[in-house]
């Protein structure tokens, strides 16, 4: 079986859309900010925005199965106050939740979460509990910057955010770490903020002990990393000067990358370098990059194609990168499964 | 002839913090502010923190010139306002240019600009030109986010940076692309907030036409370019999407990386990824990471290590990293060595 651990409803119906500018709309107008029953999607519109999107491709690339959140840059949590992201987020989740019941065997849910700049993210815990307890979700997504691109929070190691860790640990799920659409002109939303957030939250954990305090917290930080693995060496002598233990137990036990690294020399630097049980296979399509690259013929996005090309990984290990570590960060996900008999 | 395009002077006598405290207490406390003529490091001080520190690694590790810039992390635009940092800039430029008058053979010097956030940047012209007709520096550091962390300046290709580019043309002399200390909480200097401004800075060029503005401008990103190398076909893909020419013509006549990547697999991705002609050796010695690599027994920072065992590179590209490249893209170095028949 072959487990897409990062997958962003990216292709919904425009309904969404224009039901998120009316609510923008409304921060300013009151009058005109809509009620979440004016938002109507059919059930045959999520079919056919999956089924043409990304189930098509899912089928073409050879993936079982993604776990499937909210459209990443669109949380853009630094928009309005904590009732409208509140109201967002719910938005988002339900629709995740029900391109899960359409196609159960395709796709399985991981949360938005509805923070707010300022906001204590102990706020987020009511949408959070829904989601896993009556939606089935297995995962969330945790923004460390909600203020898009300004961080104005505090580093995840703060106290600030440990309720979300308390709650993270009791239901035993992990969080991606992952931002939203950057509001400052000089980051790139996905060339840049994204790829940043990735490298500084791996360095809040380091130079913290957060994991002293949770030692079965687990973090999943996508696009391969951001720039840790390309600069492992560095990152181990930034926590050897730091008197931190091995990076191997320091962060390993709790920190895990995905593949959303869209060449073959990236990701086999990745799996080179990082150990393979932290690894997890992740495509993030459709996502930020969509082209087919010249120098391959093939779409960038198609990451199973660097794992399958890769000689550094070996069979077991391909087999891990695919399932074995997606069961096992997300536990929730490998009982969903175990529960089909899968 | 190996050179260096990447030392800071780290090891600056004690005088030399002592002062800038005193110049940061005098921030706030006007009367304790000192004179610049109260800093006084005599030229065997001088002699003495470089014999003992990066000369004597230089030796070891076989490398013959260093690029020498003041201190980056010491820089911290972000204090005070303009007269603050020109009085500081003044003093640290001076500094190396004293270094390199000490030893011309080993130090060529690489100015620090009086940059300050909210000031036109074009102020630091003066400075720039002192430091490059009267001390013959080869280049200027360019500090992207003066505000440390903050990023409050509009990006690379904004306008307000275009005097300094015009100058850097009618000089013949590049810029390296270097943030100094963060004082945002989220961002630890070398670990986060380095590497982001490297993919930052990057990804502001790759969505602008700054270099058909200045087809000759030439800037080189430091600590291996970041996240950029390793997530190169992202960055391909993402320059496909914006409708953009390939990255070879769009941005590799005027973008270099240098290799302060701190292990073999990341230099071995570097040049696996990134044309060679692209590729300035450095090692930011002494700097971040200072320590021995329990992998290895060597120091991390020791990158011709690396280079040297590469089987990507030829002797002929090994030439171009170590050498020919340097003297490409800082033509006043060629000048002088050539004047010294080097």
């Amino acid at each position: 079986m072959i487990i897409d651990v990062h997958g962003h409803y990216t292709t919904a119906p425009k309904a969404l859309e224009d039901w998120r500018n009316r609510q923008i709309a409304g921060i300013k107008d009151p009058s005109v900010r809509p009620k979440v029953s004016e938002l109507k999607i059919s059930d045959d519109e999520l079919r056919e925005s999956i089924v043409n999107n990304q189930l098509k491709k899912m089928k073409e690339r050879g993936s079982d199965l993604t776990i499937f959140s909210p459209r990443a840059s669109f949380m853009a949590h630094h928009i309005g106050d904590f009732e409208v992201s509140s109201a967002w987020a719910a938005i988002c989740n339900e629709l995740c939740a029900r391109v899960s019941q359409l196609f159960p065997d395709h796709f399985i849910g991981a949360a938005m979460l509805p923070q707010s700049p300022g906001v204590d993210p102990k706020t987020c815990i009511p949408e959070l509990e829904k989601c896993v307890k009556d939606y089935g979700f297995v995962g969330i997504n945790l923004n460390p910057d909600p203020s898009g691109g300004h961080w104005t929070s505090p580093p995840l190691s703060d106290r600030q955010w440990y309720p979300i860790y308390e709650k993270m640990v009791e239901l035993d799920i992990p969080a991606m770490i992952h931002v939203s659409t950057s509001c400052n002109a000089c980051f790139h939303t996905t060339g840049a903020h994204y790829l940043n957030a990735d490298t500084t939250a791996f360095m809040q954990c380091l130079t913290s002990d957060l994991f002293k305090d949770f030692p079965t917290l687990r973090f999943l930080i996508p696009h391969g990393g951001g720039a840790v693995p390309y600069h492992w060496g560095r990152f181990r002598g930034l926590a050897q000067e730091l008197k931190k233990p091995l990076l191997k137990e320091h962060l390993l036990h709790n920190i895990f990358f995905d593949t959303c690294v869209y060449h073959q020399p990236g990701i086999d630097l990745l799996t080179k370098v990082i150990p393979v049980d932290n690894i997890l296979f992740a495509s993030e399509m459709i996502g930020a990059v969509r082209g087919i690259d010249p120098e391959t013929g093939f779409p960038y996005d198609d990451t199973k194609r660097y794992i399958e090309a890769s000689t550094i990984l070996t069979a077991q290990d391909k087999h891990k990168v695919y399932e074995g570590n997606a069961r096992r960060v997300f536990p929730r996900l490998d009982a969903a499964l175990k529960a089909k008999r899968k």
